[in-house]
């Protein structure tokens, strides 16, 4: 097998043509006629039900959508939707709004993926008592409109087999005699009401498309992540620490109030190419190699390095975390290293040359020497891609639920989107966190896919107007529906020169932004430290722990723990903080200060945060509350809490002002509670 | 049959849940692997593919798309193309444009309903050729790359039994020998381009949609429309003209500059419950009733009034119009009277009331005592769909190509979307123009589902601001797509206030705007006599048309005549007015006026019209001429030449100060010639 692919391609190739046409609805199914009534304009809908929305399990799930017929006909219309493995719909009725829009919402209950469509239908007993009520009420004869009444109550009761007796009994009621007037028993306003439910309905249509919502657990919108090189967690600079230096460390990561320990590949690391320091070419013999580099005689992505220890010190490491209500994320990073068993077991997995050598990865002029690419196109893609999902569902089996994927832009998306869904079938509550640090609409195409999380640009947002544009990007374009921002501060690929320059301020400047302004950051351990110290030129840690064995002492001087411990807290006290689409930003009148807003929809919580995005200089701004937003009218007066210092404060009004000093805190978390008002005049109202 | 429906409708009932799930394209087949490369965003698509676009035979289509893979090979792409009927695929090539996205066009040959999708590939030869030369820049060693790209040439040369023999002759040259360099055989820039078109293709994927696009005749995109009733062009106010009648006023027509000469209904008209003038419940003997009753004894939908002449007579005036370049376009209004034919034929067609009576149309407490409604959901609906259909077939057939559709807003929409595709199919050249006068979502949704051209809220938008809204609406959102807008200025059924209040002036204003607005416009009779005479507060004419014979005066004093041959002329002189899509807004310095251009793509003929929108004032405003949208760069002077005075002006610069006096002339309409400036410092230049 080399670069020329065989017969799978070519039969592709005079197949693709075709597929368009195969794949169509049947364009005479649209304007059958029991689409009588139009439903469009739905919302949620992505690229055409193309791709699910997601959403949080326990959340209320609005669908709103355009419902309309012909004529004057009063129209009913409910959402139908299930979960993932039911048959029956459920429904949840639907209500005009204005314009012919209508919406209608149903709880997600569970951590399920959900289908849901919308059905409408002719209310036909409604439009006759509406029509019958405009003749009595001018004036017009109306004993044939009471016969047809009486016939459509007729038609209720032969179906009412399955009714409630009340039902029944108040159906018959309305078969009494009467005056032709508003008072007759046939325009009574609670039979009207009996019948909404159980009349006759006329013209049932459906909408043409089912959709998908995914309700991730919590945990996929609020979490605070922190990551780290297992092998780095000990004392001897030597060698590899092991999980159990990892599990001596949980209670500390614990006290600074993370959710989420994320650990690097713990695989086996290939010989043959290994990187030395600093991603030099040739390591020597005690130099531990890339862990991503994975594979070696020991095993590959299966198996645990034996210098980390045995799949029981892994699982001892899980449950100390889960008993420390913190969960493990692994790294799923597909390549292997020239050594890994893949190559020898199947070959017919990878490419090799026409000189009989395995393809090393590249990006030429760049080499990965240490790393082979599986080829996911090669005839047996099958075999392959079942394997990498078996991958994944073993380590599931070993307690794990989240994934950080590495690099996915470098793999075929159809490739994530079967396999995130043949994992989730299974197991929805598995979290996917895609590191597609790449083009905008191959990180977008992969959150539609199925990532339950994205790495994102936020890395290098340094100012307002971009930090304000590419956040109202995030909340206020479609990708809100799908692309749930995980905000890292740092990683191990990634120490950017805004951390690099601006000493402790700049680290807290950054954890404060992650953590406010997304449901779900992280950090990459060495930044609670502030450690900033890299490869001149470039965003590469000095001394990477990608390459070498490192020790690090976790209470150096200038470290910020205190304020990690402090901003997370905060987090966890306050529920507007565990969303992301509550974003709002407001006016500050400095352009080096970012002011912005979270409230829950009950306005029970509301957040204020403000900062200083210069890392040298203190500067004072004021900061426009926004009064009507905030449930208040002026000159309502509120109290504003700075909750890193606990000050206080009872400000009048919209402006208020305020100072930051990177010195001393660049940023300011307010929590507003709102004095009601009462006006003395009006005791009672 | 009865109010209540039977058996029919309870089946669709239990249907329709289901409905959704039978409809779907399987979700496993969006991750089909063949799919690797991500097409998305495809644009012209309605409603995630499920109406057409539509676009005018002749012209260019464009269509756009974000393609992109994993990795970093290179990608080709085409749009496949067919008018219907064909069955292969016709390819347009596209290119990248930027961050992702490409596009490519094709023209649209003809008057044909087209699919089209996408189809990408990896272009193999062109992804290692990329790369070998960033290796042999690095100075890397190539022996082997040589090899691979060997392999794929060969593989090329084994599917080169299609093609040409220079173009196997060129692929051969490329396996000669060569040293491991830039000027290697294999890197000839000319095999390159070779091999783009002949070379292996990997990962074809096509777009998951096939779409649709219905380019119409250029009619359907620019014409001037004339209604008239038939029966009341002669001279005898106490009978029905004749198509003699109408004949002899075709020249007439014509030299006012119309292309399409518009009928209300020309079928027999019920006795039963007929109007008399007014609108009155009780007509005479000698009342002719209203011409949208259709249908009695002597025939419904496929005769012809008797009054009004035979067939033959008909096909006549057709003939007629025809010689003179005019078209004819009949109404389509689905009502019948109570003694329509149908009624007695097909009973089963009609909805009768338990006391045997038949159903008459309402809008409660309104009655409409002379006509009744077919049910499109009885359970003879494919019976009478089919009827209605071959009406529309029959007229067809009798030389109408274009309807004119009464009321599209109370019949179903699914019936329209059947019934266009069912006539456009054998006859594209067929144009519906939908009257729905309604809500905007059901005015929309008929336009989306196949009519071809749209009575719009234009009629009742007077002011700058709601102009400039409305018609930003219509060129600049998504409806551009599918809604063509026939700006009516007046109908039978509308004589605005603005009409009735402001006098000739006022016609004169609605006449240049719907003319310079929209590419298809029309008046109805008497608008260029400046009829003004309404029933008081209300929008119907005084003693109308619809329910009495009248003669006009066709040349009575303060006619503007004058005026409407010219505005059709400069209509039918410059190209830049047969669009639509081209409408641009520019600032002009007083409320009361409304300042516009029109400009060919090409910038060869440029149109700028200002209108005073206040028929009773004269003003004064500035009008800022868009120099650089213009063709010209500050400060190069312009010919302005005002169409409908001839005057011509030499301006320089911008700003431009206008009077317009409705008096005199509420309207210029400038051509703006370019006159180039040449540098004389550098003559050469």
């Amino acid at each position: 097998m080399g670069v020329i692919a065989g017969a799978a391609n070519k039969k592709r190739a005079s197949a693709a043509a075709g597929l368009a046409a195969s794949l169509e609805v049947p364009h005479h199914r649209y304007w059958a006629p029991d689409r009588r009534i139009v439903i469009e304009g739905v919302y949620p809908e992505i690229d055409g039900g193309r791709y699910p929305v997601k959403r949080r399990a326990g959340d209320s799930f609005e669908v709103w959508a355009d419902i309309f017929r012909d004529g004057h006909d009063v129209l009913a219309a409910a959402v139908l939707y299930r979960p993932a493995g039911e048959t029956e719909w459920r429904r949840a009725p639907m209500r005009s709004r204005d314009n012919d829009r209508w919406s209608g919402s149903f709880r997600l209950e569970r951590n399920s993926r959900y289908h849901y469509t919308i059905e409408a239908w002719t209310d036909v007993f409604a439009s006759w008592r509406r029509d019958i009520l405009k003749k009595i009420d001018a004036g017009q004869a109306v004993e044939i409109e009471l016969a047809e009444g009486r016939q459509i109550l007729e038609r209720a009761l032969e179906s009412s087999g399955r009714m409630p007796a009340q039902v029944r009994d108040r159906l018959r009621a309305g078969l009494a005699t009467g005056q032709p007037s508003r008072s007759h028993p046939l325009l009574d306003e609670g039979l009207a009401q009996v019948l909404a439910e159980h009349g006759p309905r006329e013209d049932v249509s459906c909408y043409f498309r089912t959709l998908e919502v995914f309700a991730d657990r919590p945990q996929a919108v609020f979490a605070a992540w922190y990551e780290m090189f297992p092998r780095s967690q000990g004392s001897d600079p030597t060698r590899s620490a092991t999980f159990d230096d990892c599990i001596a460390r949980l209670p500390e990561i614990r006290a600074m109030g993370f959710d989420v320990v994320y650990l690097v590949p713990i695989h086996p690391i290939g010989r043959i190419n290994r990187k030395g320091p600093n991603n030099t070419l040739n390591a020597g013999p005690e130099d531990p190699g890339s862990p991503y580099a994975i594979g070696a005689r020991e095993g590959g992505h299966e198996a645990i390095h034996p210098d980390l220890g045995s799949l029981d010190d892994f699982a001892r490491f899980v449950a100390r975390c889960r008993e420390l209500e913190m969960e493990v994320a692994l790294d799923f990073a597909i390549q292997c290293a020239p050594d890994h068993p893949w190559v020898k077991q199947h070959p017919e997995w990878f490419t090799f040359r026409p000189d009989g050598t395995i393809k090393h990865a590249e990006n030429p002029p760049k080499k990965y020497q240490d790393i082979v690419n599986v080829n996911f196109y090669g005839p047996h893609r099958e075999a392959l891609w079942t394997a990498l999902r078996d991958v994944v569902l073993t380590w599931v089996e070993r307690g794990v639920r989240i994934f950080r994927v590495d690099n996915p832009h470098t793999k075929p998306v159809p490739f994530w989107e079967w396999l995130i869904r043949e994992v989730q079938t299974r197991h929805p509550d598995v979290i996917f966190l895609s590191e597609a640090f790449t083009r905008p609409k191959m990180l977008k195409v992969l959150a539609k896919a199925g990532f339950t999380q994205s790495y994102t640009y936020f890395t290098w947002r340094n100012f307002r107007q971009e930090l304000t544009d590419y956040l109202t990007e995030l909340t206020e374009t479609e990708c809100r529906e799908y692309l749930r921002p995980n905000f890292f501060a740092n990683t191990p690929d990634i120490l950017p020169p805004f951390l690099q320059k601006g000493g402790p301020p700049a680290f807290k400047i950054r954890l404060a932004l992650a953590a406010t302004l997304a449901g779900v950051y992280g950090i990459y351990n060495g930044f609670e430290l502030c450690e900033g110290t890299a490869v001149p030129g470039t965003e590469e840690y000095l001394d990477s722990e990608k390459y070498q064995y490192k020790v690090w002492d976790w209470n150096r001087a200038g470290n910020i723990k205190p304020f990690v411990s402090a901003i997370n807290r905060i987090r966890r006290e306050n529920p507007a903080l565990h969303e992301f689409l509550n974003l709002r930003f407001w006016r500050a009148d400095h352009d080096n200060v970012l002011f912005y807003s979270k409230m829950t929809e009950d306005r029970e919580n509301i957040v204020f945060v403000a900062v200083n995005l210069d890392p040298f200089e203190a500067h004072e701004a004021t900061l426009w509350f926004p009064i009507a937003e905030m449930g208040l009218s002026d000159p309502d007066a509120f109290e504003a809490e700075e909750l890193l210092t606990g000050a206080k404060h009872l400000w009048r009004g919209s402006p208020q002002h305020v100072r930051l000093d990177p010195k001393d805190n660049p940023v300011a978390i307010f929590r507003v509670a709102v004095w009601k008002h009462v006006d003395y005049r009006a005791p009672n109202a």
